[in-house]
């Protein structure tokens, strides 16, 4: 593995604020580019405009100096493009990904999802934001810096996947099938939003998930409580008891045996992070329309969000569930919940300490697993961590914000457990980009601040500012 | 009251066995009026064809031998009619309704809902078995003593509403301003079905009711499970812990403090009763599909069925309740129960009683009632009970089977409480009518023997068998 710099808190040198001017000076040019990978709709689930979008894109990756492959899926095809510098110098793979959501309800967009429009600083599109916008401005990153330096400064290779709004189906089988194509030093996502402040996230991790569905079942159909009541069983009652047995709810415990085992202690480090992460309480409150008591207060906040796993109920069901009174004894109820992961939990282990349970404590209760995701950490003490955060700081004037990881699920396991690299996440969008939403966005402004990241961060890299 | 007969023992008399023979002999035009009745509609909910039925049951009445009238509501009308003895004879209230139940689903009728067909010994129509058949086969009674005696051997008070399918809401207010009209010495439904061994039964009262809807409230929304899950409380974990503590679930016991409170014990001859009930564990378990060790074993199903109360989930609902996965902490969740009660527990104080338990154990969430119906028993050793069974195994040839109570709730306490007279429910339809269900029918036999129970009822009552 490459070893880093030491050189990362001396000034940015001259060549690099040239790539910023150049940046500066094309931004009309690199919007209209982005206006027309935007106006290419790419929705994965429904197969809508995925080729036409890869080929775009590879278009695009070839201008900006990237020599480019098209890597075929049993579903939608991953785009590969790499530009080398030489093996003395540190290799970067970059992930993010050309498909979008769906744009319903079409009715809320303010113009058209496909008609990017530029209004008020932003251009509102869909994949503005999530992931076209982010993806569009690290090529531009490259591409300032081939043309103001001739070359890029440190290797790199980006893959752009097509599945990404569908569950990343393929990425984990097409990395192990490629592990050599896409060998480096570390892995680099521009996806998300930036801290609601507007300062600049580097975020080390992600939080694994297990996703599972449990029903109880009675009689074949439902039953009259009148006529039934007493005698026959019911199964919301069974599935409310094991349910109530799983978690102690107001010490906000899991109680299932061995939950807890193999997560990792948090480090020095991730405890001063979490402290440092600026907490607007009476914001989040306010928003979410909750009483302020019920959020928990100073770093205990980004502690239970980043560092600690949860037992969470996303739906229940069983009986009735209309307007008004049905008497029933419903013969069936589900419930679906996630458990959300931290290093170094293993979503297959903890499914099994679920099915154990549910086996001691829910007799006849069906428990199957739904989904699962593997946790993530980079550690943040990690030779290239104080580069990224100085090239950060260089490109956006501001104090980054380090996140031990998010509290989400992302497949980045797939680069700190399968390639073995050390992983950074670098949102790029504004906090309100209303990705998944209608009228999803980016403001211009993280778009060109974000091509000035990417620049920065390869030249910060390579440890070299001519 | 009237103090009952002492003859009820003896062998029955030669001049209801020619009633009997003419109710046989009368049965084909019995039939014709009956599907007549049926034909016309009258769906309470939709308010259809109440008033033309109204007006045929009136002239259905009159024929019959009785003074009738319309008594308004402010709802459908109800209809009175009577016949009147002398004051040396019980009075008898009968009670039936003659408003039926929406049909859908239209597609599942073998024949049209409304066009009453005769087929394998049954007549098929809505109404047939709930409740028109069961209210004609009573007049069709009255009308054969009128014809073969020249009057009523005891006195005799209908009253047939037009809103039980809409849940009586006029009936107490009509029966509290006719208190002197409705004077009787008792009160015969004839409702439901026989017991499934085709036995009849006589019903000595009903488990009252009090319906309730739990609701416990998170964020204005729903949220992203991973980006706010830990902090952010889940209401749906606030509803199962606060159920959970309502009911000792393994052993079926309500949690709630002073639940229990105002239970008489059961006598001993209910003791004996529901000892007497034939129960069919391996029938029951066959037609639920659940497993025979599920079932309570000899007089406990019975026990837990007719003199305990219940704390039943009629429905519970919250968040993603679709296929698959969504990852979100729900914005709210909902639980409908009914709770079933036995004499002497009142619908007030126990929903009081579910109040202050909410309070002290699910600090937050929210409680409403939804409805209430009071319970209601009259004692196995009043003094008509035997007179009835006697009547009932005249008129049947078969033993009757004792029923302390349904388990099921009807407005019976009007005539138990508000009235303060006993009341029995005499059901004659078949165990597999189908109310409330596509091809209700009655069995023609079941109409016959009905008819003959009420001149049986009647003459019984009476001790006056001529």
């Amino acid at each position: 593995m490459y070893k880093g710099t030491s050189a990362h808190t001396e000034e940015v040198s001259s060549p690099l604020e040239k790539v910023y001017r150049f940046v500066d000076s094309h931004r009309d040019e690199f919007l209209q580019g982005l206006s027309k990978l935007l106006a290419q709709p790419s929705i994965s689930t429904l197969g809508v405009g995925i080729n036409e979008t890869a080929k775009m894109l590879m278009d695009v990756m070839e201008e900006s100096g990237l020599r480019t492959r098209k890597i075929e899926t049993s579903g939608h095809p991953l785009i590969y493009g790499d530009a080398v510098v030489g093996p003395d110098k540190p290799t970067v793979l970059i992930y993010g990904h050309y498909d979008v959501q769906p744009v319903e309800p079409i009715d809320a967009w303010a113009t058209p999802p496909f008609q990017p429009t530029i209004r008020d600083g932003r251009i509102y599109a869909r994949g503005a934001g999530d992931n076209k916008g982010q993806l569009y401005a690290q090529l531009m990153g490259i591409r300032s810096l081939t043309e103001i330096l001739g070359n890029v400064p440190a290797n790199v290779k980006c893959i752009f996947e097509g599945e990404e709004e569908n569950g990343s189906p393929h990425l984990e089988q097409v990395v192990m099938d490629n592990k050599s194509l896409l060998k480096a030093d570390l892995a680099i996502t521009a996806d998300g939003p930036l801290h609601e402040s507007g300062r600049p996230l580097i975020v080390f991790g992600v939080r694994g998930m297990v996703y599972v569905e449990l029903t109880a079942r009675g009689a074949n159909r439902d039953l009259h409580s009148g006529n039934w009541g007493g005698p026959i069983a019911n199964p919301v009652w069974r599935l409310v008891r094991l349910l109530n047995s799983m978690k102690d709810v107001k010490a906000g415990r899991v109680n299932v045996s061995g939950f807890y085992d193999r997560i990792k202690p948090i480090t020095v480090e991730e405890m001063k992070a979490l402290r440092a992460i600026p907490l607007d309480r009476e914001g989040i409150s306010r928003e979410l329309g909750i009483r302020l008591s019920e959020l928990p207060e100073g770093e205990d906040y980004y502690t239970k969000l980043m560092t600690e796993p949860t037992l969470n109920i996303c739906g229940i069901y069983g009986g009735y569930t209309g307007a008004g009174t049905k008497t029933i004894i419903p013969s069936k109820a589900t419930a679906k919940l996630d458990a959300r992961l931290v290093p170094d939990q293993d979503p297959g282990e903890v499914f099994g300490r679920l099915e154990k349970h549910v086996a001691e404590h829910g007799e006849g209760i069906e428990i199957k697993k739904l989904g699962s995701m593997r946790p993530s950490r980079t550690p943040l003490d990690n030779p290239f961590s104080s580069v990224i955060a100085d090239a950060m700081r260089s490109a956006t004037k501001k104090e980054p914000i380090i996140y031990p990881s998010l509290g989400a699920s992302l497949p980045d396991y797939i680069f700190t457990r399968i390639l073995g690299i050390p992983s950074f996440i670098t949102p790029y969008a504004n906090h309100d980009e209303s990705n998944h939403a209608p009228n999803e966005n980016l403001k211009i402004e993280n778009f060109i601040q974000g091509t000035k990241c990417c620049a920065s961060i390869l030249t910060h890299l390579a440890g070299d500012r001519r």
